[in-house]
């Protein structure tokens, strides 16, 4: 097979990198994929490439148009340059492997009909989870379960950040601050710290996982930054800890879609993943929990993925129909529940002046919207006259939880707006 | 494609369960699965399905010789005639799917090759990891890889075993009464806790992670029989915990792979894969650590394996080539390091009299075997006028460690045995 790849900056450098690491051990076995051409944006960027004989261009349709290559890798990132030339690829009946999980988050309902319609091949391993070969598993691995339930770290910055919090009892900023300095985090980071990145990534699950497609600009998106130190240490006292999750459910014939953070105890499979891991959680009818981790980014981890799938190409070149995606489209739209519909257990932390009556005054509103409360903790905190309440509540109605919140953050005995933590 | 199934026990009615709950949902994507006979020993077990109108046999040669299937699943267990008829079958053209690891252990030398040779698929999901898609991810998720390390829980009846020792403070042979009791553990237990299952899967496991075919009999295997309540305990005081692993790792040109008990550190991820729960962790080359992990047994998880499997297959049958086994084969066995060549950290125990001289006695020994202690904890035990050393080492050499043990217990103020454990 002979492959073109659009984009070498730092995950297709490193797909070169490990397709010239292999090409001699696939050989042994039968396995051929070789570089026809690769393009980039500028003369400097191809330099490396030209200087080993490849053929290089800066011309992306120059390979999307060569008969001779039959797949085209695209990992340039962004949104519309890759949106018209993969989808120039698949009409000219070429199969195309992209880790750009952005571009397949917003424009997959146009990218994936059309390539079951040209029966094309639509790999996109290294766009969920970097290495950890989860849409492999999930579209091959599970064919025999339903998946009722998954769970996703899938933020590697975010993972690292709240880690840190935790460990390093560090606040927010420090602790990204900290993740700058590693190079986990951006110099602009909301992209991720507002949880769109990973939002993406659980819609993209959670499509797979239900069979309609889910749109991720109809999900419920909670990023990180409400998230305090306290918050984390009280989770401790707990035995929970906080984790930016995204979540995906079957609720009837709706599906529950939502990216937040949550608490999560200590005895989950989900808490022991820390620092910069990935990991998907997935409860199937037959299968049970599974629960699949390792690196979600960087430049080798997600260039193994990407080449997973040009090795799996190659193998099915002999005439395997690609899995059908065609199912994600518009007219198949998951009917996705508000989260107004949730109903879960709740972390409340409430910080008050330190008066009589002030924690009668919350029970009694929690207990009029319904909320049960499991457990409750007072501590003094550092600002003299004040305490932080902490709650955490039976399952209660996501409803019922907003409107007592706004009730009591009324309260005037009540000095700070009320924080709330959604539990696992 | 039509199949037939041979073995209708725990796993093979599992596999017709699943089939017939899916099968709606697969033809909408393309995909048919179509039971054409069902195989059993006696027609006590094949009265339900007759009932449902299929098609049963008491003869398994009807089936391999029936030229309307195009693949047979086997479901017996037991070693020689599965290996009859799947040898049949693969030379009759027909492609297999099998859960038998004791078999592919055993005789995947004969097998793989003559599936390479008839151009068939050979497919084993089942066979290791139940319903963990762990085969999967190492055949098709790890192409852009190398995998330098494999260390895996393997056999649930020993992690519930020694889950239950560590939880609930059992010895061993109450910890298997309850395993008994459950479910987990055979009437006859000695396969699963003398380490041989265990074994059989990490070989396939170490021979798709190698390349060569890793012969479970040059295994070193240790069970769990020897491991006692208090070394648990002790290991607890270190933040670690003791599980049976199987171990893979690339020594040069040579393989290490082995099956013993081993102390892990409790911030490790295998150290949170509790109960019958299995899991492989694995260290790539590109993609770095990564876990998988999940239900390792039991009817529907493997069952759902099975039926992976089966989908894949048909996939595959517009003409993908199967997967390459013809390297497992015996002029390609791996070149296995012996036990002795082992350099690991190691974990003693010394019961001995409590008496003045005891531990430089000890320590003196270790030393002049060039054997450096980490940690040291010295206990007194139950017993009146004994004591119980606990030394943690540096890393050193097996041959070393089992001279130092031998002269050690040789002294006359050493009241047991000692007991040796293997780091991670």
């Amino acid at each position: 097979m002979r492959i073109g790849i659009i984009g070498v900056g730092v995950v297709g450098s490193g797909v070169v990198d490990i397709i010239e690491q292999k090409q001699k051990e696939w050989a042994a076995l039968g396995v051929t994929v070789e570089i026809g051409g690769i393009c980039a944006k500028s003369d400097v960027e191809l330099a490396p490439y030209k200087a080993k004989n490849y053929r290089v261009t800066t011309s992306a349709d120059e390979l999307i148009n060569d008969a001779s290559l039959q797949a085209v890798v695209e990992l340039a990132g962004g949104y519309e340059l890759p949106r018209k030339w993969i989808t120039q690829a698949l009409q000219a009946g070429k199969h195309v492997v992209t880790a750009n999980k952005a571009l397949l988050a917003k424009y997959g309902h146009e990218v994936f009909p059309l390539a079951s319609q040209k029966k094309c091949h639509l790999l996109f391993e290294a766009a969920v989870g970097g290495g950890i070969p989860i849409i492999r598993s999930i579209q091959e691995g599970m064919t025999g379960n339903q998946i009722e339930r998954l769970s996703c770290i899938i933020n590697g910055t975010c993972n690292y950040i709240m880690s840190q919090m935790s460990q390093s009892d560090l606040s927010f900023e420090d602790a990204l601050k900290q993740a700058q300095a590693k190079g986990y985090a951006e110099a602009d980071p909301s992209f991720d710290i507002e949880g769109i990145d990973a939002a993406h990534k659980t819609a993209i699950l959670a499509s797979l996982a239900s069979g309609h497609r889910v749109d991720f600009q109809r999900m419920h998106i909670t990023g990180i930054t409400g998230v305090q130190a306290q918050d984390i240490q009280y989770a401790k006292e707990f035995d929970c800890c906080i984790k930016l999750l995204g979540n995906f459910r079957r609720v009837g014939e709706r599906i529950d879609a939502r990216v937040h953070p949550c608490i999560i105890p200590n005895d989950h499979l989900l808490s022991g993943v820390n620092g910069v891991l990935n990991a998907v959680y997935l409860e199937c009818n037959n299968l049970g929990a599974t629960l699949q981790t390792g690196a979600g980014a960087g430049k080798l981890p997600t260039a193994s993925a990407v080449v997973a799938d040009l090795v799996s190409l190659e193998r099915s070149l002999g005439g395997r129909a690609p899995i059908s995606m065609e199912w994600f489209n518009e007219g198949n739209n998951a009917e996705l529940m508000s989260i107004a519909d949730l109903e879960t257990r709740y972390y409340f932390r409430f910080t008050t002046k330190d008066a009589c009556g002030v924690l009668a005054g919350i029970t009694s509103i929690l207990s009029k919207h319904g909320i049960s409360i499991e457990s409750i903790l007072q501590k003094n905190v550092k600002d003299p006259g004040k305490v932080s309440i902490v709650v955490l509540t039976e399952r209660s109605k996501e409803r019922d939880v907003v409107a007592a919140l706004k009730e009591i953050d009324c309260l005037s005995a009540v000095s700070e707006p009320s924080r709330m933590l959604r539990f696992l």
